[in-house]
C-alpha cells in the first residue's frame, strides 16, 4: 500500500538543504513511501541532483513560488502567500493527492494555514499540537497541547485527551492507553478549576468504558512514562517541552564537558566511547522529532525549525506511520461517537484571522 | 554576627534522623550560626547523642509535642495541631527568637501555617515559593511562583517578580538583576492575558528604573540562565519543576546504564571515575535543596521532603545566607516604596483557613 506525503520543502531554518536529503534517505529505506516535495522547483531540483535522486520514481515536484518565512506574521501566511510551499503541500492533502503533510515552517502558520485549508474534524473545537517525549519505560509519553491553545476550557482538554487516546491506539497499537491529566498533585482537590473540571468530565468518560483516565499526573510522571498520554493547556505544555529541551542541552553539556577536563577522563572516555556515543543518541532529541496537529480533517505533522536531515526524516516517518495506521479515520470515528458534530464552530474564523476572498468549504 | 535558625526537626520523610546530623554539620561549619531544634525532645536528644552534640553549646531543643505529617490536610496542621513542631519553629521568629525558619514539612501546611503566624508583609497578596534552578552558566537561576498560588492575576505576578528581584539583589550581591516573563514565545504577543498584562506593569517598572525586565523568556531560557529571575504563576512553575526533577533522574539513570552495559564500558568509568563523579555531583538536585517562601514577614525555607542530611544542611545555608543578607529588610522596603499598604488583606482569611481561636496580630 502506497502512502503519499507532502513535504513542505522550502519550511525550517534550513530549507531544501534539510528536507531534500532526508526526503530522499526516507523513500530509499520505505518502499510505500511515494514523496511530493512542495516549493521552488530550481532549489529542489539542484538538491535532487546533487543526490542523484532526480529520476527517483518515486518523488515528484509541484512548484510553488512563495515560502513563509520564520518570522512571517499569520496574516502574511494566510492571506498574502496564497502560493507558498506551506499551503500548497497542506491543500494536497485536501485535494486528496496526499494522506499527510509534513513542514518544518512556523508553527503559528502551519497551525493556521492547516485549519484553515482543511478545517477541524466536526467535534473538535481546537485542534492540539501533540509530541511524543521520551520516558524511562522507552515508549514514549504522548503530551498535548503544546502551544496551540494558551486558555483552555474543560471541553478543550476533553477533546484533547480523545484525539490522544485515539492517536496512540493506533501508532502503538494499544487498545487502552492511559490518560493522565497533567497538575500539581494527585490529589483530587489539587489544581485550579479548569483542571477539576476536566478531571470530572474524564472520569465520567472513564466509567462508561469510552477512556482509560489513570487520574492527575505530575511532571515527573511524563519522564517516568506514568501514562500513555499527558494532557494540559498548551501554555504549560509548551513551556514544558521547551524547559526539557533546554534542560536536557545542559546536562549534556556537563557530561561532554566533565570528561574533556584532563587526559585521564579523555582516556576514559576513549575506552567507553560505546556509552558516551549511546548517551549522546538517546539524549539526541532528534529521536523524537516530529509534532502532529490533531483535530484537523487532514494529517499534518510539524518538524523543528532547527532539525538537520536525521531528524527531518524521523518527522517523515512519523506522518508515514500514522498514514498507515489510518490515524486520521480512528480520532474522527472517536470524536464522531461522543460529540454531536458542530460544523460552524470549524474554520478560519476561529484562527482569529479570516480570509475573505477565498470561498469557504464545508 | 550570629543568626538564629529554628528548625522544625520532626518534618520531611526521615525527621529528626536527617534534620539532626544536617543541623550538627551546619553549626559545626559556621561559627555564626545558632540553631533551635524543635520537635519532640526524647527523640531529638536521642539524635544528638548519637553525634555527640547534646552539650553543643550553639544547638538548644524547644520541645513540640505533635508532628504535621506529609498527609495532614491543611485544616489539620491548622487548627488542631497547634503545638506542632512546625508551627512552633515558625512561631519563633514571630516571637523575635529567630531570623529564620527551615521546615522539611509538608508545603501547603508550611505555607498556611507561615502565612496564618506571620501574616503577609504589607502590600503584598500572596506569599510565593521561590526555588533557586541551575542553569548553562553556574549560577542560578531563581523561579517563582513553584506551587502556592495555582491562579495567579497580573498583580500577583507583578509583586512576584519585586520580591523576587529583592531577594536576588540581597543573595546574589546584584545590584540590578535581570526579571524574565515565563511565556510560549519572546514576541509582546505571544500568551495569555494575564502575561500580557504583567508584561505591561513590569515594562512600567522597568522604565521608571525599578525592575530590570528582560521582557518575555521560554522554558529553556530557565537552563540557558538568559534571566536571574523568572516569573511564573505557581501551576506552570510546579509542572516545570517536577518535570525537570522527572528529566534529571531519567538522563541520570542513562548514564549509569551505559557505563554499566559491558565490560570495557565499566573500565572506561573506572578510568573517569573522577568524570562520574563530577558528572554526578552537577546533577544532583540536593544542591539546589531550599526553597524561599517570600512575601510572608519572616523568613521560611523549605527543604524538598526526601532530601538527605546533605540535603538538609544545603536548606540550612540558605535560610542562614538569607537572614544574613538581611533578605525580609529589602524585600519590605522595596515593595512598601512601589505598593500602598494594605493591612486588611494580609493575614489568616486569605489562606483559606480560619482560626477563630487565637487572636489575630498586627
Amino acid at each position: 500500500m502506497t502512502i503519499k506525503i507532502s513535504i513542505d520543502c522550502m519550511g525550517g531554518d534550513h530549507g531544501p538543504s534539510v528536507t531534500i536529503p532526508a526526503a530522499v534517505s526516507f523513500v530509499n529505506h520505505e518502499p510505500d513511501a511515494e514523496l511530493i516535495l512542495v516549493g521552488l522547483e530550481a532549489e529542489i531540483g539542484a538538491e535532487l541532483k546533487k543526490l542523484n535522486a532526480h529520476n527517483h520514481p518515486r518523488l515528484s515536484i509541484v512548484h510553488a513560488t512563495e515560502v513563509v518565512t520564520m518570522d512571517d506574521p499569520l496574516e502574511v501566511a494566510l492571506r498574502r502567500k496564497k502560493d507558498s510551499s506551506m499551503r500548497v503541500a497542506v491543500s494536497l492533502i485536501k485535494e486528496g493527492k496526499a494522506q499527510a503533510c509534513v513542514s518544518a515552517g512556523n508553527t503559528g502558520a502551519l497551525m493556521a494555514v492547516s485549519r484553515y485549508v482543511l478545517k477541524t474534524i466536526p467535534g473538535v473545537d481546537r485542534p492540539a499540537i501533540c509530541f511524543p517525549m521520551p520516558n524511562q519505560k522507552d515508549s514514549p509519553t504522548y503530551m498535548l497541547d503544546l502551544g496551540a491553545n494558551v486558555d483552555c476550557e474543560p471541553q478543550h482538554l476533553h477533546q484533547f485527551a480523545l484525539m490522544g487516546s485515539a492517536l496512540v491506539s493506533a501508532l502503538e497499537e494499544k487498545t487502552k492507553p492511559t490518560v493522565g491529566l497533567l497538575n500539581i498533585g494527585e490529589e483530587d482537590i489539587k489544581g485550579n478549576e479548569v483542571v477539576k473540571q476536566t478531571a470530572a468530565l474524564l472520569r465520567a468518560d472513564h466509567e462508561r468504558g469510552i477512556l482509560n483516565f489513570y487520574g492527575n499526573v505530575e511532571g515527573n510522571d511524563i519522564f517516568e512514562g506514568t501514562t500513555d498520554i499527558v494532557v494540559c493547556d498548551g501554555f504549560v505544555g509548551n513551556v514544558v517541552l521547551k524547559a526539557s529541551e533546554g534542560l536536557g542541552r545542559f546536562l549534556k553539556n556537563i557530561v561532554k564537558s566533565e570528561f574533556k577536563s584532563n587526559p585521564i577522563n579523555m582516556l576514559g572516555a576513549i575506552i567507553a566511547q560505546g556509552a558516551l556515543k549511546s548517551i549522546s543518541q538517546r539524549m539526541n532529541p532528534s529521536r523524537y522529532n516530529g509534532a502532529s496537529l490533531l483535530g484537523l480533517r487532514g494529517l499534518v505533522f510539524k518538524s523543528h525549525g532547527g532539525e538537520d536531515a536525521f531528524g527531518f526524516e524521523w518527522a517523515l516517518k512519523r506522518a508515514f506511520d500514522a498514514a498507515k495506521h489510518d490515524v486520521l479515520a480512528k480520532i474522527s470515528t472517536t470524536i464522531a461517537a461522543l460529540m454531536p458534530a458542530q460544523e460552524g464552530t470549524a474554520g478560519a474564523e476561529s484562527t482569529g484571522v479570516t480570509e475573505p476572498t477565498q470561498q469557504k468549504s464545508a
